[in-house]
């Protein structure tokens, strides 16, 4: 099937369609469907958006936030306004408008930071003025609902909550489209891609073909609203299996606790190990926590139902009964 | 599954072991697998390669070889060593070692001309000295043996011939994998996926998933040689169907015809039309020549079967007897 076919070009036009309305996306903001992950937009962001003051604010709550930090460097003046990391990245700063330069091009935040298991709500969104915010939604999109509104820039690997990883969803600002750098490579200039409608050459037809699938699905099932019910009821549950019991914890602030990462640890490093071994010889797999944290993560994105965090649950209550 | 399992490791080794195994590859060549397309490598290649002289000669066969030569542009001190564009890229220019300048970083040529239906052949590739070619073969890699010792760096966008849109694979000899300029971004450095082995961020898993399969079937099936055969043959009875009859056309120079894309006309662009059109009804689709040439384009890719291509050639005799 060539991607030039009404065919792919009904795809495309339905991804994007349902996309929008499932994000409640304002209509002055452009939806692409890009290649290379967050990784790419990590320089693709001030590569796109610099050409102002040059200066963009960085706020480093984890591995991914401190690299987007990290490789924004070489191209402006880069500062870092706040970070956790004194704290291991256990929960995301408080800021007020003063912690960010006022003329800056952007801030930048990463809603969601797989890794160590907090996220950003409503409540601690930064008050930036009128500096627009660029957020690495990657790992929480399409998870709950969120005010784009409020942002300037959101770009999201599709892999977590959307498609195969090899797409990459950028919502761009009308008016932050064509504020480019000269060096910025034609390939990662979001303008490139916005005026080709996503097609400006061969797209991840199967990615952006998975990503209309599940929409449909996210639609079907009430929309973003309703999976954020289901997520924060897997979320609470597991939470609450963690918090009464006396020999699980989770270090994350309460009030920054993802809905999508939850890293716990048991009394030792051994008792750890035994618990992720033992956990996958009985199917709940993928449940070792990052080599930066150590323990266990339990991933419960919009595709875990119910059942699987609850099947966990009794897990940690048999193996808590049995190596307390 | 994670990409950072076992599992997908495995994926990742199988498909570039045979790929290393299906195009003969010396061993002093690296092998990554990353996003953007073809269209990406046109800007990665000046910037991981112009670093010496800053200086490139670009051969320009066609819409893909030119937007190559275009883009590098803004990189360096690029020189159109040759073209066929006076005669709508009709062939393939010959050209001599005094064609390039001793000094270049890099020849740059496309193998596989998708939209005119030109190729390189063993015969036709130029003699550049000292001076690495580089190669765009995205329409025909896999599709028939190819000495890689003869070029310095070879990519491909892998969905003509190997897996859905959204993986490039990219073969770089050692010594051309370090001569990045200051400004290329680490995501197009191709030096960042080969030290990671094309694990430094989420991969197109998929994509990647699909290649091993398409290699393993190519393997199972006899390798490129004979999927070489297979083509050879496919391309000659669709140029013999359109040399003996006086009703079809290809303007290709026989020398440099191309066995993936064969482009054809008939008397009128009114017939052109009808042809599409009638063709399409029968379950021959996808035939219409690409607006640059107009006509019909018969892609003939590996997938292409022998016995799609003769259907293709008793649609144009019944076609031909009731339109002459």
């Amino acid at each position: 099937m060539s991607h030039r076919s009404k065919y792919y070009e009904e795809i495309n036009a339905e991804a994007e369609a349902l996309f929008r309305e499932l994000t409640e996306l304002p209509s002055n903001y452009r939806v692409i469907f890009v290649q290379g992950g967050a990784s790419t937009q990590f320089e693709a962001v001030p590569l796109n958006l610099l050409s102002g003051s040059g200066k963009a604010d960085y706020i480093a709550t984890g591995n991914f936030a401190s690299k987007a930090y990290s490789e924004a460097q070489k191209y402006g003046d880069i500062k870092l306004a706040a970070t956790s990391k004194e704290a291991n990245y256990t929960y995301i700063p408080d800021t007020t408008r003063a912690s960010f330069r006022s003329d800056a091009d952007y801030v930048h935040i990463t809603t969601n930071n797989t890794i160590f298991g907090t996220r950003y709500t409503a409540a601690t969104l930064p008050d930036t003025g009128s500096v627009p915010i660029v957020a690495d939604m990657s790992s929480n999109i399409v998870s709950e609902r969120m005010d784009f509104s409020k942002y300037g820039v959101v770009y999201a690997g599709a892999q977590k909550n959307i498609a195969p990883g090899g797409l990459t969803i950028v919502v761009v600002r009308d008016d932050l489209a064509s504020k480019s750098l000269k060096i910025c490579p034609t390939m990662l200039k979001w303008e490139t891609q916005i005026k080709e409608n996503s097609l400006y050459n061969t797209p991840p037809a199967f990615c952006v073909y998975v990503a209309m699938l599940v929409f449909r699905w996210l639609k079907l099932h009430g929309g973003v609203g309703t999976m954020q019910k289901v997520n924060e009821h897997k979320a609470r549950i597991l939470y609450d299996a963690i918090d009464n019991s006396n020999f699980y914890t989770n270090k994350i602030k309460p009030r920054d606790r993802s809905l999508m990462n939850i890293p716990f640890i048991t009394p030792s490093e051994e008792l750890d190990a035994k618990f992720v071994k033992e956990a996958s010889a009985t199917g709940l797999v993928t449940l070792k926590g990052h080599r930066l944290v150590g323990g266990m993560r339990a991933s419960i994105y919009n595709a875990m139902p119910v059942e699987g965090v609850q099947k966990l649950i009794e897990f940690m209550k048999q193996f808590e009964l049995a190596n307390r």
